[in-house]
């Protein structure tokens, strides 16, 4: 079977998981106290090029995220962000928890991206000061958004602006940063702190690791807060050089952005394989920026498609959600292009 | 320099580190969806005695009792626990946070173990059902104690009778359950759900584990509750077998009980070094029934220890802890004895 | 200047008054233990015809309606309720902090109703048992709605049955709710726990009681609940004897009908004098269900209401809401058209 | 009977309800955007000698303190105060709910009075910054305590600048500030900021108050949050006018201490006829600083004390709390002396 169903489904990179053996070594301090974890700030702000950023190792993307918007919002805020973000489908209410009752608002736009104009019109209608209405806080972006697709770095930088001239703080959903960098081509500074972002969850079990995604923490008020609420919600492990020796490694020498780059390559790959199959019905519903597509297509061919070898996420009946990771190999690319040539031909 | 700082300090047990490497094959679903999480639950109720206990792998023990308690009391309730408990002591409000604003409540004891008298005269002048005051909810029985100190299972069966007469569920902290087991050699089932109790945080991690506690609920309704909880807490991995594999490891075989004996052996030798330095002033503080022992000691002898070679923590100018692991040899021991020999020596 | 800005302007019911003098008479205990709030349980249960229903006073609306979802939904669960509801468009947040977390969806639907086929939509969705979504709980309709309309009882039943067939509970925002069974002509218990709902927030203050409202339960749990989630969050007053006192009398001898159906016929006086200016531009923009008409009407009239003497909220530039209450007169009527006559003559 | 239970027992001050006739005039904003309200501020400012204090009327004590201490908090913070402050002990966990998870912790001292030293103690053994341990963030003092005894003002500034100086804010519990400046005869400016607090829970209703408390706020960034604060938790009611009279009521010409002030009174007479009761065993077990006494007496004197005519509050089977309010006359005084002389006339 050839595995599409998501990134997270795949194992751990050779690379990381050597890291970790290689880390146990000797004793070191529990909760962070270590090394290992004291270096990998050092390493964090090398690579986002940025004098004092802070690096707090979670171990899911929920938790950063919730994390970091609860360190940036007021329990009485709103979190702007658009309608079909993980952090508002499909985090269980994990914000409202961590946020003491902060809430959600949807901000809309083409290809899962928030739209400049739509933005500026919800700032616009709020009643700001006005307690019977939630005040919005935090603008959160999504890279590579749950579609798939990616904002520029001038788009970054464009919602951001609107959002700081009304005092709202900026956060980055980077469950699939590494994807987006390796994409645009662009520096993780220019992509972050550089366009306006304050906190960024840094993706890396997607991508690789194991156990340890990370918070990233330009924002010195959020960074003091984390300390304390890391803990109190159970989020600082105590072998935590385990996790900083995994996130050590996928920050050096550029491994995160080869493996992402290896993702966005293969779903590449298979794209090229779907695009021909256009006239039996395969239709892309998005544009593909990164390892991620979204595929509409006949019902018995999605019915087909699993006896063709293909495990992925039926969205609707006649819709899939096919998605590469660091792991999928040009065979898999071919074996599922053969598979899906086969699902479509049974239908014909 | 010999680790007696924290079981934490230590590194992870070999057999831990190639279950980890083991399960790196092929791809899995994501978020505990995957056959090592299935299985799991089976070798826990193997382990258990139990036909229906099940298990939820989180990451840290901070979790595994914030967790465990908010499915047990209501927002309104109150967790009683000794008043040197980890839950009420050094989990920075985690149960105020994810209990929804439950209280806790030290109720005394003896060796850091609840008396059963104080724990009847707390329920008996507890305002029950008057809404002025918090309403105890759960008892929090922690094993072993955060003075290295056990109950016996008819002490925990004894507190636990009390404590459901009154409606409380219980809930048993078991950061070092498997060091309680190894000095105890009574079966988990007869020191937990056959004496009362219906949550179990078990530790791991202090005790050779990587990333990997578990909560393991012998109660239905705890159960119901953590599929959200663990959730939307951010507690639930997306590559969660590689923590079930870990876990499978710890039980299977009896793993967990080996590493812990270890450990518990380890702190009898070095106990035996230290008791004839007793007319050196060297006392022990509190009974040693595991793997951590309290010592007394001459101011200027416990600031020569850092330079006698020994690691652990000072409580106060004339106390120290002293904790062993599964990674503490016969060597370090010695080292650790002829340490304390030299640092009271230099005193004299 | 003829007061129609809202409701909640008004001043206090000279009944009621009379009724907050008369209650002080003697000493009695405080929190509710008091005689007459133990009277005020069985006038409740008189006026909806239920056996067993419990009411809890509290001071605001808010209050009223977080408290009761706060005790029908887990911190995991979802308040289903139209998108212009004031429980998420107008309440700061209130169910999701006392709800712990608690999220909040909006179900479409044509006059500010909630419209059957998009909740079956909706709750067939959902993903049940999936602790990534959050999970629909509690089903909230308002009575009237934010725009002034009604649901009749067989539309309440409906939607209900559509809820608990899947498992929600349901909750009635009755802000207005006398002045919808004024208009309806129908009894308590038809459009409420016949109807399929468990917890009602009765408004009174709106209607002319000066700081009074109830959380009236027909669900024994939720009662329970209750009885601590008041106290904790501070709406359990000592001196409740005064607001048992307030709804005594707005309950009796059905003064509540009485004042809502006046409210409800000053503006359908008021209306019937704005119908012949629509070709002056001036349109009804919803049905006018009870108290509250939404009007449109050209931009310059709508600046020149005030100079005419209309106190009123101005949505849009072009919309206005008008609310009349029980203290509005056949004057005030003729008064407010007179100005809004003038005020698009002046237009014109 | 003679009412000794509860101040809160006692009805409302004719000057406050007539207060309350009286504004029942006319329409005005609801939510505090009246004219009432406006006017409070100032009148709050020229009582307490503070040039920008601002005022939030609340609808009960307990809703004053949580709300107080949660705008003081961070959620990791505790609060600190006498382990027989009213927070701690009868408020349900309020200050948990509404300050996301903050905790409370003891510091003991004679009379019902935080200790200095042992505040300094309690402050020095704190981890600060370390996030395992909840770091103090709010001293509460009790004005007058729980058993009825007073700070003098030397006091609480002494114990506000040992807090002030590691970083807490200072909060007070004025249940009974009234009975407390009445006695101590000192300015409210003098009790409370110039000693360094920085908001204060104004009560009201022991005092003769119908249904109106406040929060009295001398820190800027508290009385922003509190804007937001108060109305999430369903504590900005609508008609808020009418507490605003109530309070401007209270605190014109000097009402309140003259309230307080025969409430001390009345309690001073009656201690007197008490005090030769010794030698029947009738016992003052604390100071009487203001209205509120504990006292001991025979087993079967307590007992006897219904028959005799007396309400109050049984402690323990030989200890009884006694209260009295702006309402209890010189005669009910003579009755209850003439009552606890029969009930123990009748022992002996």
């Amino acid at each position: 079977m050839i595995e599409l169903r998501s990134d997270n489904a795949a194992g751990v990179a050779p690379e990381i998981l050597a890291a970790i053996q290689a880390a146990n070594v000797g004793s070191d301090l529990a909760y962070g106290g270590d090394d290992v974890t004291a270096r990998l700030h050092g390493i964090v702000r090398d690579v986002f090029e940025h004098p004092t950023a802070r690096v707090f190792p979670v171990t899911s993307g929920t938790a950063a995220n919730a994390l970091s918007l609860s360190a940036l919002t007021p329990p009485w805020g709103a979190v702007l962000c658009h309608p079909t973000a993980h952090i508002i489908s499909a985090e269980g209410g994990a914000t409202s928890l961590l946020g003491a009752g902060a809430v959600m608002q949807g901000v809309d736009g083409e290809h899962a991206l928030i739209d400049p104009d739509r933005l500026r019109a919800h700032l616009d209608s709020t009643g700001w000061g006005d307690p019977h209405h939630s005040q919005p806080s935090v603008l959160s972006l999504t890279v590579a958004s749950d579609e798939g697709t990616l904002y520029q770095p001038t788009q970054v930088a464009e919602l951001a602006e609107i959002a700081r001239a009304r005092g709202l703080k900026v956060h980055m959903d980077g469950a699939r940063l590494a994807n987006g960098l390796a994409a645009l081509g662009c520096s993780p500074a220019d992509l972050t702190w550089r366009a306006g972002v304050d906190v960024v969850s840094l993706g890396a079990i997607k991508n690789g690791a194991l156990g340890a995604e990370a918070i990233v923490v330009f924002d010195e008020g959020a960074a003091e807060e984390l300390v304390y609420r890391t803990k109190r919600s159970g989020h600082v492990t105590s072998k935590m050089r385990f996790q900083s020796a995994q996130l050590t490694a996928y920050l050096t020498d550029g491994l995160w952005l080869r493996l992402a780059a290896h993702a966005n390559q293969r779903m590449a790959e298979l794209v090229a394989e779907l695009r021909p199959l256009a006239d039996r019905g395969v239709r892309l519903l998005e544009r593909v920026d990164v390892n991620m597509a979204f595929v509409e297509l006949p019902v018995p061919a999605a019915e087909a498609l699993p006896d063709a070898g293909i495990l992925c996420y039926r969205i609707t009946d006649d819709t899939v959600r096919l998605v590469t990771s660091w792991e999928t190999t040009a065979d898999h690319v071919a074996a599922a292009a053969a598979g899906f040539r086969a699902a479509v031909s049974a239908v014909g």
